[in-house]
């Protein structure tokens, strides 16, 4: 991809994307799902299909709010976005690197624990009201 | 400024930015206003510092809604700005081609008629609901 098409995306990240990462529950199981997100009004959503042929990979949805989003999930394939995109982003810099480093952990099967306290942080970077399932609730169930 | 700079402002402004033009009246008399804004969440304003930065005009406001914006409304300003980003905007194409027409000839003070009938054209691409004043109703103080 050219270096201005990039540019391009990270400015729209930077003005309309999100970049999360959520604790999942699944029974007694926890996993971390990451997703980075483009909305745009519905009407205006050949943008989301211009954005996913450049990536390949991820969805679209169509809200009946109005707004439609692209987004992708799978861990492997938000770490490449990322790094294609941390040259150019400057507001989610932080969320950049810290996405990048917790992906990085995730892919090395790294200690859960630190994982989960990274997610954490990450939440707090993104001001997150919506946090239910923290690394405390987490650690109850981590072996010591 | 770097190709790769100016596409990020035109990805910011697609995903979080607008193009806009009013007519003021002003007693009887009758003024076209461009503006280009970018928006953002307060807590997250010094992006919209750096683009200040990067024009060199225009100004900041911080809104009691937590939002804020800086906004650009000299409008040989705007015709500069517009004519930068041009080349990357993908989503506002229509916006900055047309914009770049009406600030045009309001430079060569072209016929005024022809000026209000492209804002009118300009607000129709923009979904704007709240036009009060349109061609219609400056027509009426027209000279035939």
């Amino acid at each position: 991809m050219e270096p201005t098409t990039l540019a391009y995306i990270a400015g729209f990240l930077d003005g309309d994307g999100s970049i999360f990462f959520q604790i999942i529950r699944e029974k007694e199981k926890f996993r971390i799902r990451s997703s980075i997100a483009f909305y745009q009004k519905s009407n205006n959503s050949e943008i989301l299909d211009w954005l996913k042929c450049q990536f390949g990979v991820g969805y679209i949805r169509h809200r009946k709010t109005g707004i439609s989003d692209y987004t992708v999930v799978d861990s492997k394939e938000v770490f490449k976005i990322l790094k294609l995109l941390q040259p150019y982003v400057r507001l989610k810099k932080k969320h950049v690197e810290l996405g990048l480093e917790i992906l990085q952990k995730m892919q090395n099967k790294d200690n859960f624990g630190e994982i989960y306290r990274l997610v954490d942080k990450f939440k707090d970077i993104n001001y997150s009201k919506k946090r239910t399932i923290t690394y405390e609730t987490v650690s109850k169930f981590l072996p010591l």
